[in-house]
């Protein structure tokens, strides 16, 4: 096959009866690529290769699902323009919601994926086998010294990843680079006392010419994991420091102003989709999500999906790991191992706070409860 | 009245009845800011100036609206941070949306808004008074020379500024450069036939390490604006291009991958705030999105919103101009000059291929029209 006719695809929800569903599949093929009217001549290549092509049309409970190949061409081996095709134009259009990616190799070498993925995490915080656990500093508005006296104390209750809270950027309360450096060395400290491998992850998550500059500062400054807000940064920022030698970390994925993708199940981006392969293909390591039965409205089978999102094989990108997070408790911990298994990210938030009277001792309950 | 009380507000529509909206206001509070629950000790200081506080609850047409103010500090002088804090967390919760933005000059002045504006975007083409006419490059798949052929003929007609499609960015069919070099060659040689003033904007959405030196070199080369699709850049990269001052082009905003966000009426953001307020604050100089009326889902409404949004007072940040297209015809050119007003630009598309035969005489009908 000449490479002109490699194509990846699409699988969109489409809504409405069946001629209305078809007819909306038709209108992704021109809306995502020509933008014209099918009755508009345009050269035979454009329309035999660059005309999104409707590969399968089926119905699914609650409507329809169509398959649309686009020329792996007109995504230019840029993420950019890969989600401008996938999805660009269309999220405009009521009643299309895309429902998972099918990319082929030739699309799938363009793009590194995730550095460390759920094997190299786990090699990176020394922990083989029992979930993983995360807490965060906050709140905001705390100064750098406290929040790393709070990494101090997570790290020597055995949490393995201290991420900041993603409101943290550079606020005068607790400006980005002592804040870095004083809970590097607060984790570093407690780490000493443990033997544990426990890892500070700041927040790079930053002005467009800073987040790169930020990561790789955070890197020199000897921290060992980043958080990433893609949804503000754009998905491209988190790729590029996934990508850079220079900073070499493993990436948590935080969901901030990314929610409103996956609101409606009629319209957006589906769960799997947004939280697994698209974070997958931007280079996190780990997917931040909120749980089911927390203080957000994810559903137990969005949640599953996600997971399924992390690990389904695409290509030579790693698996990840999923990070269900947001009002949980640690009461709910036996539960959610059995939902989730081993291979999850168990974020922690306000329960560390409030389960008992000391952090230390909460944190070290929290790590006992997954075997650790 | 110390620096550290100057606040900024958002103003949410919260849905349900009164106390179950009133609760979705008072965790908007929490949300945004400290992401603890209400009974968990903080200092003093973050409970009474970091915490978002309720300013206003009142009933509105079908619901309730609430007033949430914050701590300028709280953003750190960043587009990234604003964003979190106005909608990070809150994105991912069902029956909040952003409604608008209310923003005091502490927080403004950090933020130089479009370079150009409405009247410097003017000034720029050379046209006092009426409304703007804008072309789209298209269908991608075409070469660089045949997309600079219909550069030549779109300047000919007398188009004020002719667009790359926001899905070429730097496919093998047309590579950014080279078109660039190319179409503006094309318009400067219509130019010098027609005596007009029509500029060439290319799209420089493009991966994160690239759109600023994209940027530049379209300048560099002769452009005279740029397309930036904000949503797949991240809406900080704009900003970044608009500030720098190797650039010094008026851009237009493309609303591609941003749909999600006002689709539905009880989530997300409003057409208000992303494609005026927003769009402003990130440096967009004319906002494009669909038209009423066209293939798309905008109500008239939403879109007299956006012109609202355009030009609203924002402290010195300058009103833009909304860039209406999507599907329309020539022929509803007079409607829409009677709901637009003089202060639009007309973006049309697929309209200049099939409204006669002849692209060059489609233009110039269309630039009769408005009064050109």
């Amino acid at each position: 096959m000449p490479s002109r006719d490699v194509r990846f695809s699409a699988v969109y929800r489409v809504a409405g009866a069946k001629d209305e569903a078809h007819a909306r599949a038709g209108d992704i093929c021109l809306e995502q690529t020509v933008e014209l009217p099918r009755d508009v001549a345009v050269p035979a290549f454009v329309r035999d290769e660059v005309v999104g092509r409707i590969e399968s049309f089926k119905k699914r409970a609650g409507g329809y699902e169509a398959t649309v190949s686009y020329s792996v061409d007109c995504a230019a081996g840029e993420l950019t323009q890969l989600l401008n095709v996938l999805f660009g134009n269309i999220s405009l259009k009521l009643g299309v919601r895309l429902e998972r990616l099918v990319l082929p190799p030739a699309l799938l070498k363009q793009f590194k994926g995730p550095a460390f993925g759920r094997t190299g995490l786990r090699r990176h915080l020394g922990v083989s086998r029992r979930p993983l656990l995360c807490a965060t500093l906050k709140p905001m508005g705390l100064a750098a010294e406290e929040l790393a006296e709070l990494a101090y104390q997570f790290a020597l209750g055995g949490i393995d990843i201290i991420k900041d809270d993603h409101g943290l950027s550079n606020q005068s309360y607790a400006p980005f680079e002592d804040r870095v450096r004083r809970c590097v060395r607060a984790v570093a400290q407690a780490n000493r006392k443990t033997g544990f491998h426990s890892v500070y992850a700041p927040n790079v998550t930053a002005p467009h010419a800073e987040t790169l500059g930020r990561a790789r500062l955070a890197r020199a400054a000897g921290a060992g994991a980043l958080l990433v807000s893609p949804g503000l940064t754009g998905l491209d920022a988190m790729r590029t420091i996934a990508d850079d030698p220079r900073v070499g970390l493993p990436i948590l994925s935080h969901p901030a102003f990314q929610g409103s993708y996956v609101l409606s199940p009629a319209n957006g981006i589906s769960h799997y989709a947004l939280f697994g392969q698209i974070v997958r293909l931007a280079g996190g390591d780990a997917s931040i999500y909120p749980n089911h039965g927390g203080r957000f409205s994810f559903s137990r089978e969005e949640c599953r999906s996600i997971v399924e999102g992390c690990r389904v094989p695409m290509g030579r990108l790693r698996p990840i790991l999923p990070c269900p997070g947001g009002g949980m408790s640690l009461g709910r911990v036996p539960e959610l191992i059995k939902f989730y298994g081993n291979d999850v990210i168990f974020l922690i938030g306000g329960g560390l706070f409030t389960h008992g009277p000391e952090i230390v001792e909460n944190c070290r309950f929290f790590r006992r409860m997954v075997g650790g």
